[in-house]
């Protein structure tokens, strides 16, 4: 007989991993299917934001939460697996995964989290926890009497560069248009700052650095002459946006005009009965590491009250 | 001139500790307030659903809480005080505590958690975290193939024994009255289990023990000769309900019938603007650490956001 977990969870993240402990405890026969183990922090070199640690890397994180993980029963874990496709089924829901596999379960839980733009300019990924920042909330205040350049003229950049405010005594905002996007008040607070900069019409080029990042180099556009400029900064918050890894279930559970899956933010529930969410899948106005796994905690011990009814309707 | 907190942290636990972090490195200057630091789970011996951590004791996570909240700057920390009235002012709120200290803050975060009953007999606060247990989902799994008593005919009670289907051998059910409360589905998935023996009409008088609960001793009632019986059992399951330590807030924030605040579990907002909450005194239906200390991520962000939008409006 063809196997039917009762819940898979889909995304390897703090959420992953928190609903899959949750689920395992409760004896829910559990399948957790995730490209790697750790999440988006992974490549933070100082997270000091995770409750209950000081101070870990976002190696020791993802290292944590995977022992963490690996010490419950009844869980399949798979790794090296990314879903393709979530469909609703009459007992529960059918997965694809880009391997070609086919996973039945009654409930899933959406983990996937989102991934933030990057510039894909040279330096990037190699400096990327070492000046290179992607979560400003969480990295802003390692740049004490630091100068940073935040890329990006829209909300998050401007709330990268409010972040930085206490802490940066320069900062350079660089915007690719020639005007600021976003909150209009943030934005006056932003113009108004003598530690801010703005240079408009800046096409970031590459980010420069030896062992940690030591500058930003950027065209000027419109130019003909494609002149480079470079900046001298201790790091550069990259803040063009974030897209939630949701594609894979837009079709069953209803998104926002973010991608964001819409979710019951006391429960977990999607508007698909069965399916759960948390993290940075979901619609959740802040992107943390602790809000992510305490949200799959509700969504775990919701899918389980749901597992629960279907077992004594069944009955 | 008078100090006036941006943001006044009440209560000590996961929440707490978790939104006085992030208050802090978002420059808001805060006072923590609480009896002591580290949560109802002080008492247990062995939590294995600490994301991240496989397994420690109550007291580790208290250290370790206390520890990640100490390496912050811009905290006001009061150990022993308690909070004995929350007001709205003009700019903000108005704390005393029992102390008679008087404290201003623009903003609250109401994390103060809940009191598990207790029954009040003999053994049980000796044998707490030894074989007495208050936390059915946290500690179900330690007691794979013993003979657990569960004390509580009502919702929590039943669902003590639901938690503790998959492992226990034999669960009595210890009931007051001479009926079941609670949802009558689980009632009679209870009944019908032959694991369990419910004794109704039973006053459970002493947990009995050594280093570790080796029984519970109870007398029939009514029963003019007050017989005392005794069960060998491994574990003891207190289930008598629970009460949020909300009575300094009540005549403030929007409450339920059980007393807790009833919070927007998206933002972790009150009723009362500038006042926020999360963890086990709100209405979150599951009371875990790793949801309350994730919602109080929340609702340190959220505090955050208000400040700012207020400082915004007096300039």
């Amino acid at each position: 007989m063809e196997e039917i977990y009762d819940v898979a969870v889909i995304g390897g993240g703090p959420a992953g991993v928190a609903a899959a402990i949750y689920t395992s405890r409760k004896q829910l026969k559990t399948i957790f299917l995730t490209d790697t183990i750790g999440g988006q922090s992974v490549g933070s070199s100082g997270i000091e934001n995770w409750i209950g640690v000081e101070s870990l890397s976002g190696i020791e994180l993802a290292k944590a939460l995977e022992k963490h993980l690996r010490a419950q029963e009844n869980i399949n874990i798979q790794t090296s697996q990314r879903v393709s496709k979530l469909e609703s089924t009459q007992n529960g829901v059918t997965i694809e995964t880009e391997k070609g596999d086919t996973i039945k379960a009654q409930t899933a839980i959406i983990t996937t989290g989102g991934r933030h733009r990057h510039l894909g300019v040279p330096g990037e990924e190699e400096f990327s926890g070492k000046g290179v920042v992607f979560c400003a909330t969480c990295d802003a205040p390692f740049f004490r009497d630091k100068t940073v350049a935040v890329v990006g003229g829209g909300n998050s950049g401007l709330e990268a560069v409010v972040d930085l405010f206490p802490f940066a005594k320069k900062i350079y905002l660089i915007v690719l248009g020639d005007t600021l996007k976003g909150d209009p008040i943030t934005q006056e607070e932003v113009k108004a700052s003598e530690k801010v900069e703005i240079i408009y019409g800046a096409n970031t080029t590459k980010i420069l650095g030896e062992k940690m990042v030591t500058g930003l180099e950027y065209e000027e556009i419109p130019s003909d002459e494609k002149i480079k400029k470079t900046l001298d900064v201790d790091g550069v918050f990259v803040q063009i946006g974030s897209v939630p890894n949701t594609e894979f279930a837009k079709n069953l559970v209803e998104t926002n005009d973010f991608g964001e899956i819409v979710i019951n933010h006391k429960s977990g529930e999607t508007s698909q009965p069965g399916v759960f969410a948390a993290g940075d899948a979901t619609d959740t106005p802040y992107k943390q590491n602790n809000i992510a796994a305490g949200d799959a905690v509700k969504a775990a011990l919701s899918a389980y009250d749901y597992v629960l009814k279907k077992r004594r309707e069944q009955k």
